[in-house]
């Protein structure tokens, strides 16, 4: 095991998706903890530590391609609610997911704001 | 014909994607023009007009998404130039397509770099 | 906003899927009523008014697409309604399901099927 | 081999596909001759043979899957072709490839009027 | 009816899907029945009993298409039950979903190691 | 950069897929030198170095989800070279082709064996 990409990717896991983020990897340690080291070492070791494009940036460009692709909806919620804590202001978020209707189509684009709604909801905020 | 939405989103055509978007528009002419004033009525007229997300925000969310999709290969080229006329950077364009590696997979992401390779390329930037 | 689009594309919803489109569009209101209305102004407003191909055909079409797509089933589930609304036979609804096992496997098609039995199970049709 | 399946599919490719349906089957015959006889027996002589649903509304239900799905326009042409020579005008199959921008975005619809484009430039239809 | 494909393809489904595979059949019996006899043909009276590919690698190669899909989990999980009937190790099983994130990207390797979660908790070997 | 995970996958890289891979890796050097290592250091020095499933067996869970996914033709070509590489049989390569007409379609598996032909045609073998 790389222990500093691993350290790198924990600490960056930690600051955008926090608990949600622990519960996934959480959620595989007995099934598959490889795939959970990977999920801290590449997307947040690798990826998420890189320089040239902000964390804000990043989270939109992330849940513009899972609202897209539709079938990833626990993870569209992981980073909504990411979105919201490294910055995105709600109204971003529902942009980004409303633009989607454009490029994915209308289901797609409603079907993500059903999940900005439920991350809303429970944060208090709607 | 709504005149101010269509006029609207002429503009905004105009502005994001230039000779591009314009070459779009005018190859649907003649097989369906109501396809064509429909793409400058409601993703520009309507959509890219919105406040809430600046305009590279939304490129990004496009580029992510495009890339995500992988089927749309002619589209993610408009919008990689679209992207570099807004403000955008040649650094900002090439992380959202690398990121899409995580979300969509490796193949996904090799795919829309090779458009990426292929506008810089154009635009004599590489 | 654009008032007769507007209209026109509520009458038409209210036509073609009744409560359940109304659902979706009062489920909407909190958290993104702009979304909402486009719902309402371009595929009701603007798409399915359109002359060319009659209402049964559209639905056909979309039924066709959201089964093929298989990440959309509470739209699927609208439309399959949508479809029995405006004339489509039992029968014509499902062979339309049935036929995307040759379009995007058999996966697909079942899950499509397995919304079909839902709704025919809803109207007391089965 | 099921001569009867094969043979009832066989009629239905030609009438509904003609020479690209052939075209298609005979590319197959060196790499993988039993696809080739599939594709008769079941597609043709199980599914477009059924009763319920008549031909031009089997092809529009397939030209709306093909080109929501984005990724097999070899396949949208024939089919296009296809609901042409069944009886489908030019207007519905356009109207079916436009709607398509409601379910699955602008890209898949843009991309599959451009193979629309093709086709009635082909036939001399445009 | 064929008999013989219909049989043939009822042995392969009971072989290799068990219980799982019968309740889907099952399930399809009032709503469309032509699709179950479809799925006992088609996929397990033709493909399946083919030579040239064992068992295993058939299933190999369904999971790894179905977890790149991402929208077909109940499929999913009836074929990982069947990937471990026809003698895959649960080592193979999980290796085959986790090499899923290179080619569909993290969301859809984790959807699809969180169903292998919950066939092995299913078989008491979690 | 993380030497041993590098040159590990450099190995396995040239290993299964020899020159083709090596032409990926070096036309990627001008716009994203980052995404040819990350494509050397994960899957390749990551996944494939894995036990648990031989390379046969990962081929063919590649061929079937890249056939399947049905927009990454170029990634195909390179893995189908590579089962060809790594001793799988022309047999068992078009047999998990074929496959996928279940599960993603007959558009998805004649798409995909028209590659299995250009590569067979490629390698004399055809």
């Amino acid at each position: 095991m790389n222990k500093s990409r691993y350290e790198a990717g924990y600490e960056k896991l930690t600051e955008i998706d926090g608990e949600a983020g622990h519960n996934v990897i959480e959620s595989l340690k007995d099934v598959c903890p490889d795939l959970a080291r990977y999920t801290i070492e590449f997307p947040f070791g690798d990826i998420y530590a890189r320089e040239g494009l902000d964390l804000k940036s990043r989270e939109i460009a992330t849940i513009a391609a899972l609202t897209a692709l539709g079938n990833c909806q626990p993870q569209l919620k992981v980073h909504i609610n990411a979105a919201l804590n490294v910055g995105c202001t709600v109204k971003e978020v529902k942009e980004t997911v409303l633009q989607m209707c454009v490029y994915a189509g209308f289901p797609a684009a409603l079907n993500g704001m059903f999940v900005v709604k439920e991350v809303l909801t429970e944060r208090g905020l709607l």
